[in-house]
C-alpha cells in the first residue's frame, strides 16, 4: 500500500495506472475509519482495478463553532484498517497545499443544499463539493464511492458531477449499523455511555415511521410529528431537523405516494447525528 | 477534421488519444473566429499531438441585457478556418445538454473576479469558470489557451485551475491587432465605420500610458487621468473602467514599479471593447 502526500505526485501516480488501462475507484474520507468506511472501499476493490482512499478532515466544511478541532484522527489505525481491506493508494494531503493562503476557488450546487444540513449548516456543502472536487481532479477516478448515511452529500455529488460533466460514476453505498441499529459515524465517539442509549432514538424514529407506513399512514406531517415526539421522549437529544422529502429534489413532500426521503439531524450531547431512509408505499 | 456534438462522444474520443498516450491542446471559444482564435489554435497545434477547439456562445457568462442573443455566429466559415490551421477536433456541445432545465452547480472565483469587467458584468465570470470546468471535464487536455486579450479572464482561469487542482497547463497568448492596432474581437463587428476609428483609441490609450511611463511617469492617478481624457474627447465612447492594477492579484496601484497591467474597458456605440497591456518600469 503506497501513501501519497502530495497532489502532483498523486497526479502523475494516476496519470500511470490510467495508461496501463487500469480503472481507478475512490473513497474520499475524512478518517477514523469504522465498518461504513471499510465497506465503502470493499465495493471498491470489487469494482475497479485500483482502489485509492484519501483521508482529509477539510477544514472548508466545517463552519464557526464546529467540531473542525476535536474531530477524531488515528492515522496508524485508519492504515492498518486500509491495508486489511486491499486499498492501493491512500492520499494524504497537506491542507497548506489543498489551500494555500490566496486560495478562493469554491463550486456550489444551489438547489439541493438549501435544503436539511445546508440549511443547518451554511457553507457546509460548498466546503465539501469544492474538496471533492479538487480530489477528483488530483485521483482522476473512474468511479467514487460514497456512503448513503451522508445521502444529501450523495444527491449533491451525483448533481454537481452531472453538472460539470465529470466523467465518474458515483456509487452510493447502504448505510453500516452498529448492532443495535445506531448508524456508524465518526461522531458516534463524542457520545457518552448514557447518551449512546438515546441516540438510538434516530434509528427508533425511522423503524416507527416505517411501521406507520405500512399501517396505512400517507401524511407527512402525521408521521414527522410522531417521530419527533418520540425523539423529544429521549433525554439529551435535541432535534435539528426530522423532513419528509423527495428524495431526488429534496423538496418537502406532504403525502406519501411512491417513495420519499425521512431524514433526521438530532444533536445528542455535543454529537450532531444524521440518519436517514428511504420509506416505500406499496 | 472531427465535428463532435455529444458531450459523452467526446470524453470517448479523448479517453482514446490519452490511451494511445497523446497530449491535448484545447482551445474553448465562442466562434467567429479572428486572427487572435487562430493564433491560439495554431500555438496549441505546436505544443501538443491533438488539438481540440470548442465553439459554444455560452449563455450563463451574458448577463440580462448583455449580447447573448446578437452575439456574432458563422459556423460554416469557423469550420473552413479551424480546417485551415489543423484543428483535429471541434467540440460544438447543444446549450441544452451543456444545462438542462434543472441545472444548478456553479463555479467561482471570489477574489480576482471582484475587480474591471468582474466588477461592471456581475457573474460573468461564473459563468466563465463554470464553462470552463465543464469543457475541461469533457475535453480532458493537457493544455489550455487562452487569449491574453481577455487578461482578467485568464488568471481567473489560471487561478482556477491551481485550486482545483486541475492537470492542466494554462497557457496565454498575446493579443492579436489589426493593423492600425485595435485588438481584435468578435465584437468589432458591431463597430459602425465612424464607430470603429473612435474604437482606437483604447490602443492609443495604451500607447499614450506607455509614452507617459518612458518618459518617468509613476503615478498612476495620473497616467489614468490622461488615458480617460484622451478616451473621452473621441466620440461614441463611453468609458466602463480605465485601471492600472497589479497584474497577479488585479489590486489598484498608486505608484508604478515593476510590472503593472493597464486596463480598459470602453463602449463605443453599442460595442463594450477591452484592451490592455503590462506597462514595465525599467
Amino acid at each position: 500500500m503506497k501513501i501519497v502526500n502530495k497532489v502532483r505526485q498523486m497526479q502523475v501516480l494516476s496519470d500511470k495506472f490510467k495508461k496501463e488501462g487500469k480503472k481507478i475507484a475512490f473513497v474520499p474520507t475524512m478518517g477514523y475509519f469504522h465498518k461504513g468506511h471499510l465497506s465503502l472501499m470493499e465495493r471498491g476493490r470489487e469494482l475497479a482495478d485500483i482502489l485509492v482512499i484519501s483521508i482529509f478532515v477539510n477544514p472548508i466544511q466545517f463552519g464557526p463553532g464546529e467540531d473542525f478541532m476535536e474531530y477524531p484522527r488515528d492515522l496508524e489505525r485508519d492504515l492498518s484498517l486500509a491495508e486489511g481491506v486491499g486499498v492501493d493508494v491512500v492520499f494524504i494531503p497537506e491542507a497548506e497545499e489543498m489551500y494555500p493562503p490566496d486560495y478562493q476557488t469554491y463550486l456550489e450546487v444551489t438547489g439541493l443544499t438549501q435544503h436539511l444540513c445546508g440549511l443547518s449548516r451554511p457553507g457546509h456543502f460548498r466546503g465539501v463539493t469544492t474538496v471533492v472536487a479538487k480530489l477528483f481532479n488530483i485521483v482522476k477516478p473512474d468511479i467514487a464511492l460514497f456512503g448513503l448515511k451522508d445521502y444529501q452529500q450523495y444527491i449533491v455529488i451525483k448533481r454537481m458531477v452531472r453538472d460539470l460533466n465529470y466523467d465518474i460514476e458515483v456509487v452510493g453505498c447502504p448505510i453500516i449499523r452498529e448492532e443495535d441499529g445506531l448508524a456508524m459515524s465518526s461522531r458516534n465517539t463524542y457520545l457518552t455511555p448514557e447518551q449512546r442509549k438515546s441516540a438510538l432514538c434516530l434509528y427508533q424514529g425511522i423503524k416507527l415511521a416505517e411501521r406507520l407506513v405500512r399501517e396505512g399512514q400517507r401524511d407527512a406531517k402525521i408521521i414527522i410529528k410522531e417521530v419527533i415526539d418520540y425523539i423529544e421522549s429521549k433525554p439529551y437529544t435535541q432535534i435539528d431537523y426530522v423532513k419528509i422529502c423527495h428524495p431526488e429534489t429534496l423538496d418537502d413532500l406532504e403525502y406519501l405516494n411512491d417513495k420519499a426521503l425521512l431524514a433526521l439531524a438530532v444533536r445528542v450531547g455535543k454529537a450532531r447525528l444524521i440518519d436517514n431512509t428511504i420509506l416505500e408505499v406499496r
